[in-house]
């Protein structure tokens, strides 16, 4: 599933604006996410990439595997692209990209990218957003290891209360 | 010109760390980079993008044009490498790749990533990076505008009177 928005840039109406949102069963790309927030006006680009680990607290683990509500959660990741535009009004393009399902070691389970004309807003943006995302966003992780497999909940997330 | 080197990381001696560092007149790739930093041990990478944007201070630019001292400057990245290193021990790799000669609007004049365990020092990392790159490193930056063509110095380079 994915989702296009466009937004008009305050005080410089010359510039595209644009979010892109996907929440996906498949292997996620970086160059897509440069790509889709590429923009002629923009000297700087931030992309982070989230990426399963092979261990977790001394553990091997074998695979992370992530179940979202994709309605909720596809809400919650424009929501936090809204946050983003409202604290930096000069962000050009924001790109959130998370993978469901099985994620295997050394794959990319979480994307963020932002483009401004210059990088101090890129940069400080595209980190806002994969804090936000973990701490707002409903995708859930278990995480299985090399003895067993346990479910974990996103220490992050800010109502981890609300999990079902 | 590359260049790659090996170092131990603190405390953790089977992870494997190294930095990347390029200086071509060819087309950089920002999967290149992300590929370059890739590790089983990284849970997030972060990589930074510099474009050529088509306006500075209200001028139309036609591109940008970047010349360099090769080997001073390719030595200059590597010390930029290793105080990153210093900063933050975790980091697994590094990547600095810059692009000289003529570098179209929209294009990439430089990239730089970093993987760690954890993401904020991922994300630290490659800020510092481009921070030092930008400050410390001796590439020049020419600036073609529509209406003719200026020499601009860096103006983030600290031994600016340096400058031939």
């Amino acid at each position: 599933m994915s989702s296009q928005s466009s937004h008009p840039l305050a005080g410089a109406n010359s510039v595209e604006t644009a979010n892109f949102i996907k929440l996906v069963d498949e292997l996620l790309s970086v160059d897509e996410a440069s790509n889709a927030v590429a923009s002629s006006q923009a000297g700087g680009t931030s992309i982070f990439v989230g990426t399963t680990r092979d261990n977790f607290n001394g553990k091997t683990v074998v695979s992370l595997e992530y179940e979202a509500y994709d309605a909720m959660a596809l809400k919650e990741m424009e929501a936090v692209c809204k946050r983003a535009r409202d604290k930096w009004p000069q962000i050009i393009k924001l790109a959130i990209f998370h993978r469901k399902g099985l994620v295997p070691i050394g794959e990319a389970s979480v994307i963020t990218a932002a483009s401004a004309a210059h990088r101090r807003e890129a940069i400080d943006a595209c980190h806002f957003l994969i804090d936000e995302l973990k701490a707002t966003v409903p995708i859930w992780k278990k995480e299985l290891y090399e003895d067993g497999s346990t479910w974990k909940e996103n220490k992050e997330f800010r109502h981890a209360r609300a999990k079902p």
